[in-house]
């Protein structure tokens, strides 16, 4: 056996290929800068469904059927599907892929899911456990906002640090041939909690996971930061980007091509989600919709996609308990010529 | 690259071995015809803390430790830890590592955390991407039943069909190397509805999807029950484990090695369990406890373990769903001398 592993971060040796991504996103997110990038917009948030759980697991099947078709894979042809999302019991993933007929490894990374489904997905290919997989997530506005937050008839006023879950559903499929962005090393992140509790102010919460996984990624890979055209972190919004940006100031490095899934995908001015995006569905969609096309397009040759996670629950946090944060990256580099 | 998978199954090339296994369970665990077999009986429900959310967590932390001391490993030498339960977002388990200091990867696959963890771990392992790790789930009764069903003060009455939340749990260090049972295949089950919505009768909801991964794994391995000292299903209790017999039978194939950790746990005439144990602990406890032990004092020479999960929540149950099962399956064998 070949031991591949490095600190935190396993580097590829076969790296599994992106055959395809899909990206589907609401009417707030179709509205947003990176509108023109995903596969479809949905203006109805109910999905064509009774309750808004239903209308999660509705867009992650169509989201996971749409990527297959692009892939050219049937569904059921798919070694096994990653997949979670933010619902209790994950239920809106499960739910989801219940008639797939494909295996299913349910996950719970909370908003770094797209990052931890894509990294094992990717060594399970490696492995020779597979010859394909999906890793897929999303996240609904109206599921999230009354399972965390406030029933949303409430109205409740939202504080300047609090971000806007993102209503959308990103996939991925890993396949070990074909041509695409390939995925070529994945660090697997520790659990940080710098005692952050208030729930409103997520980005401050997971901004130390984040750099804690990025500096072991480049101490475990000898790369610097300038080896990627683009670090892209999950969904710490404006204000865990800045904690990002100054933690590595402290070391003397200047992040000069870092930006954040949750700066990213809406319009802070015009739009009113305050610091910004968040959700699993937030980085699953800009990665699916548009940074893999962008590589694809050739204006992304190499780039670190480092999607971050709180993992908190309501009731921990009516505990007083303080919010965890936990960050995975998966390296994506395009094939020199 | 080579290609290891027949099916839904691995075989795995490089076995991992289990270094070490602890489990620690509550009092009426304790009380259960397997007492004797746990590391620790805790009576104190609340395991010293202030919640019993937090003591899900203190619980979880210990047996993680007791694990890593008997195999002599430090926590922090982890390669990673896979783990979840059955709290809303995780928290149990997220809470119980936040300090570890080794990778984290948050698995949701209700009462089948403990199959699933060992499958991703061993495969993990034998893919060259950890030198050892650990596999760790449990469940609490006050957690899981004030938040699936009633609060506990209500004393609600509880159907015939009804299963016994363990309060419990369960660890698997997994290494390259070393004595010990190995895992020798992982079958990754896919999510089997029937359309059961009866959120007390769970061993009906699930039992569909044991049959599904038993009969893909005897199908993918060529190998008849008859392999095996031992088939155990997670926590399908009485009833599930009668409705698996009675699929199996049907086929014309009588399972006379079969049994259930649900039906394993407690004493069903003395212990007022209704239909059995149930939870992610259950199956967890009686593996890590009572299972592989026998395989170390070697009374069970291969066995295959396949937990069941419940994959619904308490908001699809009240949206009027059914309830979706799933099952993993690992083989352990004890080389032959």
């Amino acid at each position: 056996m070949i031991y591949k592993r490095c600190g935190q971060t396993v580097l590829i040796q076969t790296p599994p290929v992106v055959r395809a991504s899909a990206a589907i996103a609401g009417k707030k997110e179709g509205d947003g800068p990176l509108g023109s990038r995903f596969d479809q917009i949905e203006p109805d948030a109910y999905f064509a469904q009774k309750t808004w759980e239903q209308a999660e697991s509705a867009m992650l099947l169509r989201c996971l059927s749409l990527a297959c078709q692009k892939a050219d894979t049937p569904v059921e042809a798919l070694g096994f599907i990653l997949s979670g999302d933010l619902q209790n019991q994950c239920a809106g993933a499960a739910y989801a892929m219940r008639d797939t007929g494909a295996p299913y490894l349910g996950l719970y990374g909370a908003c770094s899911t797209m990052a931890e489904s894509i990294a094992l997905g990717a060594l399970m290919i490696d492995g020779g456990y597979s010859k394909t997989c999906a890793a897929i997530t999303g996240s609904h506005f109206c599921t999230a906002e009354r399972q965390y937050r406030f029933p949303l008839g409430y109205g409740g006023v939202r504080t300047p640090t609090a971000q806007w879950t993102v209503t959308g559903a990103g996939c991925v499929i890993l396949s070990e041939h074909g041509d695409g962005p390939r995925v070529t090393s994945a660090t697997l992140g520790r659990i940080v909690d710098q005692g952050v509790k208030d729930m409103t102010n997520m980005g401050a919460a997971m901004a130390a996971a984040a750099y804690d996984t990025l500096k072991a990624h480049f101490r475990d890979t000898g790369r610097s930061p300038q080896y990627y055209d683009l670090i892209v972190t999950g969904d710490l919004g404006e204000i865990g980007h800045g904690i990002v940006s100054e933690l590595f100031e402290r070391d003397g490095i200047t992040l000069s091509n870092y930006d954040d899934c949750g700066r990213m995908i809406f319009d802070r001015e015009s739009q009113d989600v305050h610091a910004g995006g968040s959700g699993c569905g937030c980085s699953a969609v800009v990665l699916a919709g548009h940074l893999l096309r962008a590589m694809r397009e050739g204006s992304i040759r190499r780039m670190l996609f480092a999607a971050t996670g709180a993992l908190m629950s309501p009731t921990t946090s009516m505990q007083k308990e303080s919010i965890p944060g936990i960050c995975h990256a998966v390296s994506f580099e395009v094939k020199e010529a």
